[in-house]
């Protein structure tokens, strides 16, 4: 079934300005709630939220196989569990209905005023439940920095990087949509030249700038899914903010791997941009060598080219970009992270999610984290008001933003922005 | 709130044979699906499956405050979620309405035909739906033995481990319930010698022994939950299987830690055992030396006495118990590793399961993985039918097996018992 969602000629009766993230040929998918408090799965054009539960309600999804309640839920998950097939004929119908010689809604007012929102009107939420969080580890240029930090610049990746896209689990409770603060967390920390720890708020907290893909029901436990069927068990992605307190990290991690550094906080941006609409952004990945073990293998394209930036902004304050990096240095692909998630049996479910790992570019300002901006904070930043950053400090804002851009269509994910506030001044409360 | 349900001196009108794990004390929690193909809720006595969605519709709950709803669900959480002073009220009424003294439901047949099931007639289910799954690596002994095999006898210990209650996330898509069969997983290991890996099934497949609790919504993101009312926020116990492929591991862990050595699969026994039900065994720990950080400090016995116990049967051959050890064995406790969890703000729910990590014994014969017991292979098992085991081979049946007894009154876990098949035969059906 071709994807007439993504014609780069057609134009909507929406009005969408010329660098937006959101012309017609996106089509994301998000939840929110509106201005009437009710939670229901929409899209976006230009600046106007497109509430899908009162359009089906409506009638303009018919023939497509939908339950009738399929958008009006708080999460994406059923509509996901659909498979890609329902997911290209609502995309695509999306399209007809807002293509700027459509009539059907363009002209029925009272239809409009059901179904489209201003953003001011509404407010995103976590567009999936995610019952299980992955990340993965797969840029060669932040783990080549990271070892070179922290183990040997010689020989900076480890033995098994080349051969496994490296992976760990994480925790889906504390995964939140954009626009929510968070508080800098306390925890145990080793001073240096210390043998006892101590214990009190993270001096080093840090953003991870990566990306995150949202799966459907790929298999049954104990199937493995091939490499080469991989992409169509991935409905979307968003950006990632992997939030990480790297002092708690350096003390916790060995021998099982970062927890309290990592688990306080991630935040993804609200609009699961489907892979569907990144297809004409496809391009090659980093060339893998040594080959990979046969069920990693994988012809053709398996990366996409999205320009990604983290701006930092103090208490008040201007922002400033501090790196600009692409997803396309990942070194692993997406269709080989989940070929080899699954190669043990592991089942993936519908709404699960998985980090790209920090996304770094072979130049010092493409890194994907203060860690490595800064080195180790050796060399700190300075932002537009003159202040300098070694980590990130309370009161600043951390804003990822990406798109893709082929000359033809520009295409884009919108932002993860999240505030980092003091630590959380109390225990809980009964 | 006195627990009356653990009186030990009641006796209930269903029978109870002398060794079983379900006196009328314990009054475990499970969901099962019965002989009409439902889904429900239910409890345990003797050899009885009791159904509490029919026995809240006959009213025998009236008083307590349940939605209509509570126990016809096909998952524990919401009823989790209602809180421990609502645990422990259905508890001592179903303690009530199960006493011998009690006609009420004794003599009425027409209910008691609606309530209970023998245990061939139902299928037990997984109880929770896991949102969040951590496991722990709280034994002192385990950790000690790992440490002089792979790292150095002389500094067994890594230098947290004393000071930190070591936890990583798990994944919750593969915890299975007891009864249900595995595949052996295939995956990247490194031959000995070797510079590159090579892809096949694992050859060191393994069982660990674990225990698990279920917690209660217990904090917003940001909120710590501090260590003297941790308790008040695990639900119950259950026995855990942390199934793992020894050789992947070894390839795969360093640095971000286990992943499709452990993803593979995890079996829980089915029957929730309250942590009110456990009190009447509670001990003392082991001494912690040095003193932990204050957030961890906990005074009294935090501990509970669970005599653990795992069986080994070869494919149609008869069960060795091949280890015993002790939940009370555990360095640390519960109460402390829920506050380790939540003092960076890391939010719990409802229905998370945290596994306390391999439960061995201070002695040779209590050591609680394959690889302890046999010494990464060195020192063989003998099984019942003469044949040696370094590890798990395809057909054989672990079984645990846990309870508690102190003189008065014993309660117990029933068991997890999970067959090893061999590799799953094909790739992913389309």
């Amino acid at each position: 079934m071709p994807i007439l969602a993504n014609d780069p000629n057609r134009r909507s009766w929406i009005e969408v300005q010329k660098n937006s993230d959101f012309p017609i040929q996106n089509i994301p998918f998000g939840v929110f709630l509106t201005r009437d408090d009710v939670i229901t799965i929409g899209t976006r054009i230009g600046d106007k939220a497109i509430d899908l539960g009162a359009l089906h309600q409506l009638g303009y999804f018919k023939d497509i196989p939908l339950t009738d309640d399929i958008f009006l839920q708080d999460t994406l998950n059923d509509f996901i569990s659909d498979g890609k097939k329902t997911w290209r004929l609502v995309r695509n119908r999306i399209a007809e209905i807002f293509d700027k010689n459509n009539p059907q809604l363009r002209d029925h007012a009272e239809h409009r005023k059901a179904v489209l929102f201003d953003l001011e009107e509404i407010e995103m939420q976590l567009p999936v439940l995610i019952g299980d969080y992955t990340d993965f580890y797969s840029s060669k240029e932040h783990a080549t920095n990271v070892g070179s930090m922290f183990r040997d610049p010689d020989n900076a990746l480890l033995p098994n990087w080349l051969h496994i896209p490296v992976g760990y689990h994480g925790r889906s409770s504390t995964i939140i949509p954009s626009g929510h603060a968070i508080h800098r967390p306390v925890g145990q920390t080793l001073p240096a030249g210390s043998e006892t720890p101590v214990f009190g708020p993270s001096k080093l907290v840090d953003f991870e700038l990566e990306m995150a893909f949202i799966t459907t029901d790929a298999n049954h436990m104990g199937e493995s899914i091939p490499v080469t069927e991989a992409e169509d068990y991935i409905f979307g992605m968003v950006l990632f903010n992997d939030w990480s307190a790297r002092d708690i990290q350096k003390w916790e991690y060995v021998p099982l791997g970062p927890f309290l550094a990592k688990n306080f906080a991630s935040s993804i941006s609200p609009w699961i941009v489907t892979l569907d609409a990144l297809e004409p952004y496809r391009t090659k990945g980093p060339e893998q060598s040594p080959q990979p073990l046969p069920y990693l293998q994988y012809e053709g394209p398996g990366s996409f080219d999205i320009n990604l930036q983290v701006d930092l902004s103090p208490e008040g304050g201007e922002a400033k970009t501090i790196t600009r990096s692409n997803f396309k240095y990942m070194y692993w692909t997406m269709a080989q992270q989940l070929a080899h998630h699954t190669v043990n049996g592991c089942k993936v479910n519908s709404g699960d999610m998985m980090g790209s790992g920090t996304i770094s570019g072979p130049t010092p300002d493409s890194y994907g984290s203060m860690l490595e901006l800064t080195w180790k904070g050796e060399n700190p930043i300075t932002l537009a008001d003159g202040s300098e950053r070694k980590f990130i400090q309370d009161g600043d804002t951390v804003t990822m933003k990406g798109y893709c851009d082929n000359g033809t269509t520009r295409i884009g994910f919108g932002q993860v922005r999240t505030k980092l506030l003091p630590p959380f001044s109390k225990e809980k409360k009964k």
